[in-house]
This record gives C-alpha cells, structure tokens and sequence, in this order.
C-alpha cells in the first residue's frame, strides 16, 4: 500500500487485479468499492457505450534517477508531485468535462481543506473557458453523493469565513447522484439535464 | 537525462530551470527550444491570456516501492507505463480539445511507428464523442509544422498499406503552421478558422 501526499492511497497488487477483472467490477454491485474505483468504473462503462470520453489524469511524478543496467529501465529515486489540475477531465457531446472526487467521512460539512488552491484556480480556468466544471463529493459515513457545480464551490472558498461547506448547503445546490448498478455513478445524466443546452 | 520507453527524453535539472524561467522561455525567440517546449509554451500563452486551458498529461508510472523512512515518501522501485491516451487535452469555448504531437527528422514522409495504435483508438473515441482531435507534425529537417486532423491520420493508419503518410499528403490535407513570436504555435487560430461552427 502506497501513501500518496494528499492521504489517498494506491495498492499495486490490488490495482492489478483491478486491471484484469474490470469487467466484474462495473459488473457486480460492490460495497466496497472505494468512489475512486466507482467513478473509474462509470468511465469505462460510457467509455465502452460511446456516451462519453472521460480520462484520469496519471500522478505526477518527479523522476530523478533511473538505471538502465537490467534492461526494463526501473526508476530508482523519484517522488511524489502535487498534480496541478484535477484528477479527471474528458468529452460529452463535444463539450468539455472537469471535475474532481472527494470524500469525507464528515457527516455534517465538507472540509475545504480537502481542496487545494491550485485546483480552485484550475477550474476557474476552465469556466473562464466554458468548460463544465464540478466537483463530485460524497459523504461516506450518509452513503450520499452530490454533483457539485464548480461556481458554486469556488464562490465560497473565495467569500466564505467558513473552513468547511455545510451538509445542508450542498444537499441545497448540489445534484444528488443515488448510487446504481450500471453506470455506478451516473454524473453524465446530471450534465444532460442540467448543464446542455 | 532520463529516457522513456517511447525514445524520448526527459532532463530534471533543465525541468527545473524550466519552470523558473517560463516567461523568458515564452518570450524570447529560442531557436533551440524542442517542439514539446513550443507547445507548452505556446500553452501558457493561451491560458495566461484566457484563450483557452490545455494541458499536458503526466507520464504514467507504476509505482512498485516507497521508501518512508525519511520524511517526504521517496520512491525506490518503479516503472514506466505506456500513456493510454494522447498527451495534451483540453478546452476552447467550451469545446474538448484533443491532441498528440509528433516530430520526424525524415524529410519525404512521417512514418506511422510514431503512432502507437492506443492512440489511434483514443482519437477514434474523441471523434465519436464529437471532440476536435488532431496531430502537430513536425518535420524537424524542413523546420515545418502541420496540423493534421485525427480523422484523416485514422483513415490513412487503417486503410493504407503504406508505413508512413507521405510529406506531400501532409500538405495536402493538413493544414501549416508558420512559428511565430507569441504563441509560437498557434494551433487554436486553426481550430477557430476551420472547426468551430
């Protein structure tokens, strides 16, 4: 198990599995998938139904030494760097998609702390574009998840004296996404409806 | 210097320098800057100047081992993966923007082993979820730039017998890209010209 510098984690082995039981994992109605795993899965199902392109961005990382001595390079120091952007982005009807996953076990706010200036100030790039930008955040000890519009995020991390948006504010102006068989997470129907003219 | 499996190569000391110095990357007339550098560049001009917002995918690596004895997590073990996509993306009024870029010392022709087949398919998706995708070829030994739509690029990769799409073609169906000051490679005022309705 692998600790990221922003707490999430990453399992190699797991992820191999991953890899090559996808279809059993969009297939079967797992508890205890994590919400990466979720929104991964939800990808490859629009992925493969041709309803959209959505892609996750690989970590960044800062290589510095790599030998060369036993033919597959192998990268023998290197670290961690913070991604600059969001973890996701992709193509619904040839309009652009940004967004960000978090959750919290917090059952009555969302930290801001969760979300790092750097990714407030991407997405404000990408509205400024006319990309269609939200987070997705759901409340693991509810069991609840929210579509969140980016605006509406960005608008208090920049006016609010608060360290944490309320629960009732985004039950108020978030999307609830109830959690399905197939798509997992079907956030696609939210821009459909709401964000395409 | 670090090589990739895909024969590129990247140098952390001059990434860092890089980094530091990009308003004086951007705004001389660096006869020796590489192509990738022109686009980044190039990049940076459109978001600094809210034209649009793309950016460039981290290079995929699988992490084996971390070694978190001393402080910030240092990785030990781990490899270079294939990127399953392209390597820029991004938004232009609102559209999804979608591209590789490839250069070629070959002077008559550029030769299809540039294309890995993952990013044919990945093209081929962005196409069918009406996304602009497209290549910038660089002929290096004519100092000349094309774009030249996906669409085309796909038809030829599966239809020709040939192992390269002739110079000639390139000129034919692609459309030039004279370098300039700032940004030296105005690929969007393509976009704008032919695929925006």
């Amino acid at each position: 198990m692998i600790k990221y510098p922003d707490g999430s984690t990453y399992n190699p082995k797991k992820n191999k599995i991953k890899k090559n039981k996808i279809d059993i994992s969009i297939s079967s109605s797992n508890r205890g998938m994590d919400f990466e795993d979720e929104i991964n899965a939800s990808n490859e199902y629009y992925k493969l139904n041709s309803i959209a392109l959505i892609t996750k961005r690989p970590t960044p990382i800062n290589v510095v030494k790599v030998d060369y001595s036993k033919g597959n390079p192998k990268i023998v120091d290197a670290y961690f760097e913070k991604q600059s952007t969001t973890d996701y982005n992709g193509v619904y009807k040839g309009k652009y998609i940004d967004f960000e996953a978090k959750s919290t076990k917090n059952k009555t706010s969302f930290p801001l702390a969760n979300i790092p200036l750097h990714q407030i100030n991407h997405l404000k790039n990408v509205l400024k574009n006319d990309g269609i930008a939200f987070f997705l955040i759901k409340f693991v000890s509810l069991q609840e998840i929210y579509f969140v519009d980016a605006k509406y995020v960005i608008s208090f991390y920049e006016t609010s004296t608060r360290k944490s948006i309320p629960y009732k504010e985004i039950v108020r102006f978030g999307y609830r996404i109830v959690e399905n068989f197939n798509p997992r997470i079907d956030f696609i129907s939210i821009i459909d409806k709401h964000f395409i003219k």
